[in-house]
């Protein structure tokens, strides 16, 4: 049960955006430009960097929220999604991702972790200037996140059929705000 | 010296912003939200939660920026901000505060780490379910902030005359997206 009275059923961060819809906006917003941009990282390597983090941080909810979106984006391949949890260095996913998971790994423990030598081995991969910022930020932002849902309590819903079925309306639809209405249906 | 060229001099969260100025928008929206929201929490409230996660992240740049902010909204007063980092428990705020310090400290840590008592303890001292909703963002925000400025070795100013410069430029003008534009001087 959540932590304060949200005034609503909606599950995971849902609810604590329809409690308080103007934190909301930003909130969805900055999901919306660092998880679907299509520049650099494809939306299903942004998606497997939030799983990952959001593993580490030991939150749920998201980490199966959005690795039911990275396994739609990746056909369905779970397995990829799975590895990426417990064990990236054996995932079939390219030596760039990898070293930007190790740069994602270090800043979900604290920003100080990162070392040039962690930016240096991404370089080498092929990571841009702007792959690189785009890790940390989706990292440190799932550090918000994560801690948003669990610190409140947020509602977790343990039907696993759920996530799914929410991540082909977010695949496809988007992060947009509108999607956090209270009229909204709940997709159980 | 950033990880990354930031083709930009400018100090600490600015000079990533002005890298890219389209995660840069929902960044200060939410914090324009979250810091100067008049509704229940002070402003300087909001700063000193801000300040006390900073500190906890060992972020420099962060727990100085913030804490000149609330010093500025506090008339001066930095001895009310210098403890609220280090011992808030004998700072001269009010019980209120200190309960939702302690479950920003908690935040800080691990959304998990948040317990029932921790915020029945917060009720009891006066703390409506919206000024727990927003302590939770706060200090889950700035494990975001925190780790984007040190994930990526933005600049730190060293020199401590900058600070309070700019928590009065930030005071009394906000977070608007704008103020992170490279046509902006660099205040030094």
């Amino acid at each position: 049960m959540p932590h304060i009275d949200l005034q609503n059923e909606l599950p995971g961060i849902r609810g604590l955006m329809a409690f308080r819809p103007d934190t909301a906006a930003p909130l969805s917003a900055l999901a919306e430009i660092l998880l679907r941009d299509t520049n650099g990282l494809s939306p299903a390597e942004r998606e497997l960097i939030a799983t990952y983090v959001s593993y580490r941080n030991d939150c749920f909810y998201c980490h199966n929220s959005h690795g039911e979106i990275a396994c739609y984006y990746l056909n369905g391949n779970r397995d990829i999604v799975d590895l990426v949890r417990t064990d990236y260095a054996h995932a079939p996913i390219s030596d760039k991702l990898k070293a930007l998971l190790q740069v994602a790994g270090k800043v979900q423990q604290s920003g100080k972790a990162v070392t040039a030598d962690d930016i240096e081995n991404a370089k080498q991969a092929g990571a841009t200037d702007r792959d690189i910022h785009d890790t940390v930020l989706i990292a440190a932002a799932f550090c918000m996140y994560n801690r948003y849902v669990d610190g409140l309590a947020a509602v977790t819903p343990l039907d696993m059929d759920s996530y799914p079925v929410r991540a082909k309306q977010v695949a496809e639809n988007g992060y947009g705000a509108h999607i956090y209405s209270k009229d909204q249906p709940v997709v159980k």
